[in-house]
């Protein structure tokens, strides 16, 4: 398979945010408990880094210094191995494997687990708060706790793995299926693209409303796409087993409107967000191959 | 009994506490899931708002207009009450009564309980960063967030919790213990202190430190009054078990240094506290009753 155009970028977004990561996810442990081991093994263990990569991607666009997103690109990361932490846990998904390897509870124990993503979500808002860079004022930063907090809780993040949780083996409407992901998925691509953005402080409000109309859109093709590779992926290349949703009950959008109009679905929302994006030029390049990775990926 | 001289300003504190927390909370779920449920189940259900008269407390001491304080005194108590949520699990102490209720996992499930500590541990900080009180600059609030989420995570109270885990069935030290308290309880302590002071913008350095000094001095004292109560405290005045600390193999104050020793502690560690509170004059009144209600409360 060719190299897609967006992996070229991806590669170095992930570069760049390992990097970070290393720096700022805890070092060592005390001889008492192995917390800073259990949230490095969730972390640097692998992943796509797909939202960092949002994070840097409307950055560029927006004309942003590289260095300034590293942070916020860490902190979007932070939060989703976190969710991933808690969301493996017997009482919740009760996954052995992620990302082929065992997951946190398994590979240390489930209050470790537990310990290890509370720590982590404290540790995305902390290194946003520290955040020493001048170019971003107390205001900014405070925008963007205010953004990444919102997206994380009751009305974003944990509200959407509620909703997850309690439709397994229910047949939902795809409207319904939409606003599940929206909280679960979509409030965190979201805020992933809106601090990239917002890391342009003179970013207009017209900017701001085109970066959240393309979050959208790539939110939803995000999750289409995750839910098509479960059905037609590998397991190999995808790191858990294909048809796993499907056995676990999980309401998915080929389940719902079948494969090949999920496939459809997943390019309008491409062509819906290159639209939005036009009143940006070739600026917003980086987004608009970003876009099609999402909707073009294999795993 | 006679009331105790701080129990009024406790009342008063409490009164506007349970107030603003009532206002903070997520009001009502959507009809997938009981996540606010939850969340308002946990928090609203009871407790001392010990750590909000704290912040409080403190507050008081530098002249600051108690209304300011509103959402940092919800915001320890959001994140306390998130920590006892999970404290709870089955994973962890594995507690089925909490405050004479049952625990949030017994009430609901586990699953449920894990998102609500997390939902909960966002809202904190959310609250936090949309604090719109003019008085309070993006500044001072990107201080504080700073303050509260580096005390929550990995290197203060989840820390904290991971070694008291450790902990159990095994003999510490008398500074061992003190290590754990200073993270798992300490933390938390001290950042109520803190953040009650820095509501007063112009609180100078030297002031800030005696807040801290102080801090660690009730911070000390507050464990180690918690563990005498475990001892000669009744069940239905503690609304847990007597006794039930000794009975989990959990290592306390009175069974490494003995009871008369640990109320000796306790009443040094107050008497530290006055001393530290002197440069400050009358006006720290509301942080002397603090301490002395700390080491002379009876549950």
């Amino acid at each position: 398979m060719p190299k897609h155009k967006f992996q070229t970028r991806l590669d170095a977004y992930q570069k760049r945010v390992n990097t970070a990561l290393n720096k700022y996810l805890p070092a060592d442990d005390p001889p008492e408990h192995n917390l800073a081991q259990a949230i490095r093994y969730s972390v640097i263990s692998g992943g796509k880094r797909i939202r960092p990569a949002m994070v840097y991607a409307a950055g560029e666009a927006m004309g942003v210094a590289t260095d300034l997103m590293d942070i916020p690109a860490c902190a979007v990361e932070m939060i989703h191995a976190y969710s991933l932490i808690h969301d493996d846990l017997p009482a919740m998904d009760d996954d052995d494997l992620r990302r082929g390897q065992p997951t946190c509870h398994k590979a240390f124990d489930e209050a470790t687990a537990i310990l290890a993503g509370d720590a982590l979500q404290a540790l995305a808002y902390e290194i946003l708060a520290k955040d020493d860079h001048k170019e971003l004022t107390p205001q900014h930063r405070i925008k963007m706790l205010s953004l990444l907090t919102e997206a994380s809780g009751a009305h974003g993040m944990a509200g959407g793995q509620a909703v997850d949780l309690a439709s397994v083996g229910k047949i939902l409407t795809l409207e319904q299926l939409e606003h599940m992901h929206q909280l679960k998925t979509g409030a965190l691509i979201r805020a992933s693209i809106l601090l990239g953005g917002m890391c342009q402080q003179d970013i207009s409000q017209q900017q701001m409303e085109i970066l959240n109309n393309y979050s959208l859109c790539i939110g939803l093709s995000f999750q289409i796409q995750d839910d098509i590779l479960d059905v037609i992926g590998d397991t190999a290349t995808l790191g858990k087993p294909q048809g796993s949703d499907e056995e676990q009950g999980k309401p998915t959008f080929p389940a719902i409107i079948g494969l090949e109009e999920s496939q459809q679905l997943a390019l309008e929302q491409h062509r819906l967000a290159l639209k939005t994006l036009e009143p940006l030029g070739e600026k917003a390049d980086s987004l608009r191959e970003l876009s099609a990775y999402i909707v073009e990926r294999r795993y």
